[in-house]
């Protein structure tokens, strides 16, 4: 890298030196520089990711397990962080201090969006014998500069936080709310909205007035710099969990399905209500200012504010997922499984774009999108969309998630606002801690009052372990550094991740054991003394009919929603709403209904209808109803070239 | 979109007038406002790719041919750009004029990277009652100002050229690559690189020499602004062929291989060669300057610099290709299908982002890196990444070409540094034509001194026909905005652009029924009369061993190196090395042998070594040797439980 940058600009030097009168040709040799720092800034990151894929293949062929792909991604960002800090010190950037001219009108509280610079005017610039013609120039609005001498790191490996909410962010929720296993989801429905909704409002809280009493025990300089809201944005921020690593280890070893579904929906619904939590108390400290002191009001507000963005982002999700289902189902696109593929992914995009413009929160919506494109849509494509898509979202989630932790590693060097602060950085440690165990353990008592099997206590060590930070908690920290606390808080939160995923996550095996967790597929048959045996549903089929009254409510009412109206409406399955919707319905249901509804059999239906066949599901294989290779070992074959088949069909 | 906007700026000027000293919330208004009016850009470009893909299927559906989906992006983009251009007319962008502080020391001509500005300092802000605090702001620089009443423009719908190189080309240009069918590739090999390297380079010429004519018999005003050498970038950019929906129709039709073949080899190449050539002409142009006169030697460097360029960008390419090869032969990273894909993504996006980084053509080398990657690693990939990255290649393919029509569309009225000037467009229109005749006929008419079967005449109209120009010349038109000549330019090239893409393209098959070109798949037994009868072979299987004789003696030797050194080294493809290298480099060669390799018998050589079933091809179905359903009905039933497993099989 070193060497690179600077022979790129010994390259410019000469380019500008060599010049007759050519400012054009210059600035187009500062075009090309820059572009080849872009590149160079993601050719550490692809690198970084290589590397990384290559370390997870040389683990999981030896089977160490005391590391996972994202600890190891984090690591590697470190290192490199490290050498691009210490070992590269060009200085790339060239600046000047700048005056209004003398006879501008401008009368906003805001600094401009744009400079216009007349160059070089007055200045005296050495372009040896020609002069240098005087043009006009933009610059355009950059951020506030709090530290000037930081400026040379700006260049280095640094990306614009606003990449994470639009091209990272989205496919990782997308990928986690298309993976959701409903039936375990929705079966642990309560415990998983009361973690996620209760929960995450409760740590914050707590994290936020802990933080508060610490930060004005400090010295003066650090108290003066915080306000309540801002600890409280933070306790928002280092919230939500990311457990990862976690998850990845419970695969591998089997284990209980519904501790699995509790902490993977309370991790996807927590980053949901973090984020819009956050968006709330910033709208609090806009309308707080305003009114000057209406605090219940603006409190009110903000309460106000949540409740109305969470619950419409669900809705344009929602709604765009349902949307592309009718696409699918009402058309023929099918039959072009590329232009089916494009349309899943367009209108999945489109949701989280919606949701941003309306200024409400698109990772939300993009959530509940992947949840109904899954539940609805997914059921209508042509096999070939559906293993395209799953594997599409698979690969993307993959490198997105590995690409934030890697960058959540070298930014901890390269981040020029990072601002260390030891009893800040102590104090989060603890709250944070402190924070999870508010969230799970009374709310688990809570639970227990009205839960039939109730959650055991080792499984609340467990989620309270499971507790990591990540990705949203990172985008949240860097997306906002302006000031000082703000810097304090992303310093903060990115050694929380880091320790959290490189230490919680490499002990989680031993924590599995420590707290005697079941593991493996003995449990699914043998483990009788396990309190959940009797919800345990080993094959994805519903043989869980008789655990109904277990299920939550809501749960029930859903669900008859569900197989009742939308369902049939929404997708080919059976039964067609000729047979569900009331008498005086009937013609409407006539139009919603499809040939394909009417004249499929059972058997269809069962196969397309099912939840279970869709996401990577390592825990419950999806059982073969006829395994093929016991009927005529030549099929190796068949499936080679029905493989082919598919992908031609275009 | 309107409507957003002027809400937007309502609720900016709200948060901006009602707040008390709260500068940082209103910058967090103004981010925020900026985020969004992102978010709708993407937004309506996803929307204008939603309703593309809806339309083609109702045109696939209804079998409607004269337009195709690239034609149809331009269009719907055209139509929304004008939409944005005439009916939103909000001015978002504040700016003051600055001036250098007056102790300032610069000494540099070309003008400093950012500006630090104290806001208000001694600027009157109406900020209600309390003081502005003075800060220090960033901003960084943008580019010239040509034109001062169009900077309000600037926001709407626009994306930095940059993206288009570093985003939307790559995956372009890899999936021709990973596309290019081989074996006639290599069969038409002369007379592919003919048109591409000879007939571009002297197209460019033509075109360059023949607007600097035209230049000059116009105005003055425009002569003067445009140099030989700015011409003659002018006619590289505009060399390069885009017969996408050409041979989209081939395609459906079924037209002879070998005329697919030339076509989209030659269209392949000569975006790489145009790449390059445009890159030596800037380069002749700062050589020039600098030496100030010493032409000859500058013309002899800007030569060496495009055979240096396109070699070493080739061998990056390649290399990375074979290293991935290397790495999926040599570990076994195919067990975990997710990780090997994550692999071959990131190796080939390496591949062009090292090119970029050593200042060559990151697109020649991702070009040759998906060749090398088809003829090689792809051998060595499990079916599941086999089936992953066909299919997310293709798909990217898909929503990059599609965005990059849109576009055009669009920015034909958003994009602000647009200079019509009618002269030059139609002298661009006529010599274009031109151009791509001085190609075509008289390189055919050499070619066909020493060619076997020679290129027929209608099939020297259709290759004149094909010269449709596309994404190529439109990013290299909108690289470089800076001065008048380069905006005229992109101007014309837009135009050029949508002018052959719809026209061009829609009159495609009446070209085909006009010149008598055998069309059909009864081609493919019955049209003894066709020239090409001999060298056509109807099944991807090799027949064609006899028609040897008409193969170029370059492909001849290629063919022998790749199937005694390359193939046996890079995959697991037979005889391995062991017998073909010389007998004194036998214990190096069992090295490299897998066991795989010794053990496996030729029917799973000829399996995986099969070039043919690599690609969506329509033209030829891949034969499936096996029909499942001839055998057992049932097995569509084993067809979805195959795909889950193998979906799940990581």
């Amino acid at each position: 890298m070193n060497i690179f940058l600077n022979f790129a600009s010994i390259l410019l030097y000469l380019a500008v030196q060599c010049q007759g009168s050519g400012t054009d040709i210059a600035l187009d040799a500062k075009a090309t520089l820059l572009h080849r720092i872009d590149s160079l800034n993601l050719l550490i990151y692809t690198c970084l990711l290589t590397l990384t894929v290559l370390t997870i293949w040389v683990f999981k062929h030896r089977r160490v397990s005391w590391l996972h792909e994202t600890g190891l991604a984090v690591i590697y960002g470190l290192i490199v962080g490290a050498i691009i800090r210490y070992a590269a010190s060009t200085n790339q950037v060239t600046y000047i201090n700048v005056h209004p001219a003398p006879d501008t009108k401008y009368n906003l509280s805001v600094p401009p969006d744009m400079l216009r610079l007349h160059f070089p005017d007055k200045m005296q610039v050495s372009s040896g014998d020609a002069p240098v013609p005087n043009k006009t120039y933009a610059y355009s609005f950059r951020g506030e500069i709090v530290n000037v001498e930081q400026n040379e790191i700006d260049l280095k490996a640094t990306f614009d936080p606003e990449i994470f909410f639009n091209i990272i962010l989205p496919p990782i929720i997308f990928h986690a709310g298309y993976c959701l296993k409903r039936k375990y989801f929705f079966r642990n429905l309560g415990a998983i909205l009361t973690f996620a909704m209760v929960g995450t409002a409760l740590s914050a809280l707590v994290i936020g007035s802990l933080m508060y009493g610490c930060v004005q025990l400090m010295p003066a300089s650090l108290a003066s710099s915080f306000t309540f809201l801002d600890t409280l944005y933070f306790g928002a921020l280092i919230s939500p969990t990311d457990p990862l690593t976690v998850l990845a280890i419970f695969s591998q070893l089997k284990v209980d399905v519904n501790l699995y579904a509790m902490i993977f929906g309370e991790s996807v619904l927590n980053d949901a209500v973090a984020l819009v939590l956050s968006g709330a108390i910033q709208n609090y400290e806009l309308r707080y200012s305003n009114d000057g002191g209406f605090e219940i009001t603006a409190f009110l507000g903000a309460i106000g504010d949540f409740i109305g963005i969470f619950s419409l982002s669900l809705l344009v999700g929602a709604l765009m997922g349902c949307l592309t289902a009718l696409m699918t189902k009402f058309t023929h696109v099918r039959e072009w499984p590329l232009l089916e593929s494009a349309l899943f992914v367009l209108m999945s995009y489109a949701a989280f774009l919606i949701a941003e413009v309306c200024e409400l929160t698109g990772v939300v919506a993009v959530l509940f999108c992947g949840i109904c494109q899954a539940h609805y849509t997914y059921n209508n494509l042509s096999s070939d969309s559906r293993n395209r898509t799953k594997q599409l979202f698979e690969l993307l989630n993959f490198l997105a998630e590995n690409f934030i932790f890697t960058y959540i590693g070298v930014s901890m060097f390269t981040f020029p606002k990072h601002h260390f602060d030891p009893w800040f950085i102590i104090a989060g440690f603890v709250t944070s801690v402190l924070g999870r165990a508010v969230n799970i353990y009374p709310l688990s008592f809570l639970l227990n009052l009205g839960r039939k099997p109730p959650i055991p206590m080792n499984f609340q060590h467990m989620l309270f372990f499971s507790g990591l930070r990540g990705a949203m908690s990172f985008a949240l920290a860097i997306r906002n550094t302006v000031s000082e606390a703000r810097q304090a808080m992303l310093t903060t939160t990115s050694l929380i991740v880091i320790a959290t995923v490189v230490l919680q996550g490499g002990a989680a095996t031993h924590a599995l054991a420590y707290l005697r967790i079941p593991t493996g597929e003995s449990g699914n048959d043998e483990n009788d003394a396990l309190p959940y045996r009797d919800v345990r549903s080993d094959t994805p089929r519903d043989r869980g009919e008789g655990s109904t009254g277990q299920k939550a409510r809501l749960a029930r009412l859903w669900g008859a929603v569900d197989s009742k109206l939308l369902k049939p409406l929404l997708t080919h399955a059976r039964p067609p709403l000729t047979e569900t919707l009331p008498a005086f319905m009937r013609p409407l249901a006539r139009v919603l209904t499809t040939t394909h509804q009417y004249t499929q059999g059972d058997n269809s239906l069962r196969r397309t209808d099912s939840d279970s066949d869709l996401c990577i599901d390592e825990q419950h294989p999806i059982p073969t109803s006829i395994d093929p290779q016991q009927i005529w070992p030549g099929l190796v074959d068949t499936r080679i070239s029905v493989e082919g088949i598919t992908g031609s069909n275009i």
